[in-house]
């Protein structure tokens, strides 16, 4: 087993993001740093350090299901609002993995293909091999935020949906997927700066939709979506995990812990040989 | 435009390890290292300076097919013998882009599903979308490859795949796709060598198959079958290239500066705004 490293963290970080009973997430600062006191240059080398234990683990798990009956694999589903981050995570955190072992499905706005089938259907189908890091840029769950907030949907429509979810990531674990749902949540100021770099820079104006402007006109029902979300389907099996991301810095090294965690439950070793090591030396020496 | 750093070589690598008229497999040394007479400890360093450029090419490309028209992309299409080096070439290389921007596709045995079409089937569905690096990781030429060595068709079928080959990667070429063909070339001595090194690694053993030194038998076969593959495909729109791979290090900064140069050919530039960007400024101030 890789012990991942604790030593850094003064809290048990997981405990304190996971989403439980009672949570409120207009409770949750997005410039806090929950179980981290150390500064922005230390989280770079923590990071540097984090990333060598992701990839080992990970390509433990792939080398096992290449070999043993093992269905494991994880999924890290990623929701936020626009440019909380996610661009960064999956750059920083899940790039620093072998990207032979790492699928990442970006769900955009359903094709007319995707809308003639239920909302799941475009989902399963990229559910993540055994063996692999599968990660969701967005997910089903737009189809109960923005479905919600923009009424995409009829109320008893969006209503089956929650239960769905739940009954397909449950499948899913069941099936030997860790399921890891992340919300980046930063504060709506924070956002405004964002967007205002990117109108600020020629070669970050491609980023920037004149639509991010009408969707920050939302903002307060976006959130109280994610809080329906959250009391809806955070469950033992699939829980959410709520991650203040105002500092970029702090967010990465957030979800790259969850991801360690997530593997460390696995705990993925090196498969034995399925053949004779000795008897195979002789032929390849004569061959 | 972005300048790819020509220093470190000392001819025009593209030309010598391009598959041209008359070009004899067996005349390739896998130990030489054609345009390059620095050191390992040098490739590193000009590996990651390399990176850098290959990461920045790949977001303009990925910018620009998200605002402008274009739909140019790029395909490593990657051949070679068991060890000689494809999972370093997607770690090292590969990895160094934005996760977000390249697509992988690992072509193992056909499924049932695969088979009861035609070979190419499984491969046009994974072309890569505009904007994107996408990686064959082997590809349709192992039915020309292992599928002449091993008989798994007919004669008559394996002489008609080179041409439905040929005519598959025009129509790719034409719609905008960049297409780069490598065949890593190990010896057969140093094959033995990397097997063995997995032998005697239990962390490695995983690597292995008994299968593999069946395969090392029929090399003499395998060599003949990519010779005519070489003859029949490497075409002015769709060239192989021949990278010695005995030295992995040098294998990496060729095919990394093969992908630079598809790059620049392509010459993608930061997309301008499609928007008023003083007038989204007021707009977002005042949200």
């Amino acid at each position: 087993m890789i012990a991942i490293s604790q030593k850094h963290w003064t809290g048990d970080v997981a405990e304190l993001l996971r989403v439980g009973d009672g949570f409120v997430l207009d409770d949750v600062d997005p410039e806090d740093t929950p179980g981290y006191e150390r500064s922005k240059k230390h989280a770079a080398e923590d990071l540097a350090s984090g990333a060598l234990q992701l990839d080992e683990y990970q390509e433990r798990l792939y080398a096992q299901s290449r070999v043993d009956a093992t269905r494991a694999s994880v999924l890290l589903v990623l929701q936020a609002m626009d440019s909380a981050g996610k661009g960064g995570i999956l750059r920083h955190v899940v790039g620093s993995v072998d990207p032979q072992g790492v699928s990442i499905s970006a769900f955009k706005k359903p094709t007319d293909e995707e809308r003639r089938h239920d909302f799941l259907w475009r989902v399963k189908r990229r559910a993540p091999e055994a063996g692999m890091i599968g990660v969701f840029d967005r997910s089903h769950y737009e189809d109960v935020l923005i479905g919600r907030v923009r009424e995409l949907a009829p109320p008893d429509e969006i209503e089956r949906r929650y239960g769905a979810i739940d009954r397909f990531e449950k499948r899913l674990t069941d099936a030997g997927t860790r399921i890891v749902k992340v919300m980046l949540h930063i504060s709506r100021d924070e956002q405004k700066e964002r967007l205002m770099r990117r109108l600020d820079r020629p070669d970050k104006h491609w980023k920037y939709n004149p639509g991010d402007v009408d969707e920050r006109e939302l903002w307060p029902k976006y959130m109280a979506a994610y809080q329906t979300v959250f009391e809806r389907t955070s469950t033992a099996h699939a829980p959410w995990f709520v991650v203040p991301a105002n500092r970029k810095w702090y967010a990465r090294i957030a979800v790259q812990h969850l991801l360690l965690e997530a593997l460390e439950d696995i705990n993925p070793h090196w498969p034995a040989a399925t053949y004779m090591v000795d008897a195979e030396k002789k032929r390849l020496a004569a061959s």
